[in-house]
């Protein structure tokens, strides 16, 4: 079947499971290889990239839309999901769907939530549904034109992580169980897109008091093994509901 | 008229008028006599107290339909808004207007999107309107039972409003143009319903980089007169824009 057919009658579904006006679309993080990655699809009808989303069902909860749409597009349960903004501008969206009738479900005015998301890397699987022609990880250093407002999107969810740095533990769902100094710095330089100072992050670091130091050493390498470190999860929850020590 | 009448007419106006399925509310914060408080309504058919609020017209930006909803509700304009969350649960405002007619503009679902204020205390006017029976401020240390799910939505504003403090410097709105330090602690207090200590509020408030110290005193009352600061407003604008210092 045509992909334009596919959307007619996917459409016509559409009107009658799901509220009007309203539509998700999620910004999901991980970090591979020293960099943060966001997750783009492609449509099939479409030359552009976008986020992965989806709409509310009659019957749901918004929250349990944004869950269902990520497992749905991820496979993935249970990783750290927050809504994070709103986005009501007129036209947003509407162009996107220009060469289809008036009636089309994707081509009314959408008001979208914006969700971000901090995943496991090696846990998403990249799912090409029957709507689209491509999903993949892209580098935030190297990000290709984005359909729509997804842009905006993404720029507004990157800018609350970074301000989520300043109140709540960030690392638990991107780094390996344990991890050295040097490789969560990375973390948040890749999240900042700056390059810290060691001794300023090891300080400012260790005053929020969630982190173990574990008896063991991260073997191989011409230099000195670094020492390994995890979260201290029970201090990590507290420190994720109440905000950092040091904090107002 | 009867205030049925007078809402089956409005609601017969609002189908034509504003797109489905969503609405705004406004946390209306004021700073006044060392307490926080918040612009509460109660509509005429209606025994608990409520956010003022408003929905989105069919030609109209989200951020723009806020903007009137303020002007509307409070009669200014110019005053610090910020979208902080959309609340989406079910059920979650259809049952205030169980009596009525399931066509009743009112009594469809809707997904509310959250925008608080903060606004100078003697600048806002009172509006009681044809809805209404009474626009009170309360102190936040007070509150009244809410109808709806607004003590959710006034909870969520509390927490980013208090988040806030560790990202952007907040009082320009909130006190006068000449204020002492202790009254900026107050303020403080105030938003985090907590005493702080003197000397760390000091250390940390002047590590912002953000006040000018005036060669003023405040005269008066039986101590030593304290010193008088205001806001350097170019820097202040830059750590609202780019974060305060010491952040990451």
């Amino acid at each position: 079947m045509e992909f334009k057919k596919i959307l007619e009658k996917q459409s016509e579904e559409s009107w009658k499971t799901y509220i009007p006006t309203l539509s998700i679309d999620c910004v999901i993080f991980s970090f591979h290889e020293t960099t943060l990655q966001v997750l783009t699809v492609k449509m099939k009808d479409q030359d552009l990239w976008g986020l992965p989303g989806g709409y509310v069902q009659k019957e749901e909860n918004v929250d349990d839309a944004a869950i269902r749409i990520l497992k749905d597009r991820t496979g993935t349960e249970n990783i750290y999901l927050q809504q994070f903004y709103t986005f009501g501008n007129l036209n947003r969206s509407e162009s996107a769907f220009e060469k289809y009738d008036d009636n089309l479900w994707y081509k009314q005015r959408f008001v979208s939530i914006g969700y971000y998301a901090l995943a496991e890397h090696s846990k998403v699987n990249l799912i090409v549904d029957e709507y689209s022609s491509a999903c993949e990880w892209k580098s935030i250093e190297d990000l290709p034109p984005f359909m729509m407002d997804h842009r905006t999107i993404f720029d507004k969810a990157l800018l609350t992580l970074r301000e989520q740095l300043n109140n709540h533990p960030i690392g638990y769902n991107l780094l390996p169980e344990k991890f050295t100094m040097p490789e969560l710095q990375k973390l948040y330089e890749a999240i900042l897109s700056k390059k810290l100072n060691r001794g300023n992050f090891y300080r400012k670091i260790l005053r929020y008091d969630i982190l173990t130091k574990l008896d063991e050493s991260r073997k191989g390498g011409a230099h000195k093994a670094p020492d390994l470190y995890r979260f201290d999860l029970d201090k990590y929850d507290v420190a994720l509901k109440e905000g950092l020590k040091g904090n107002w």
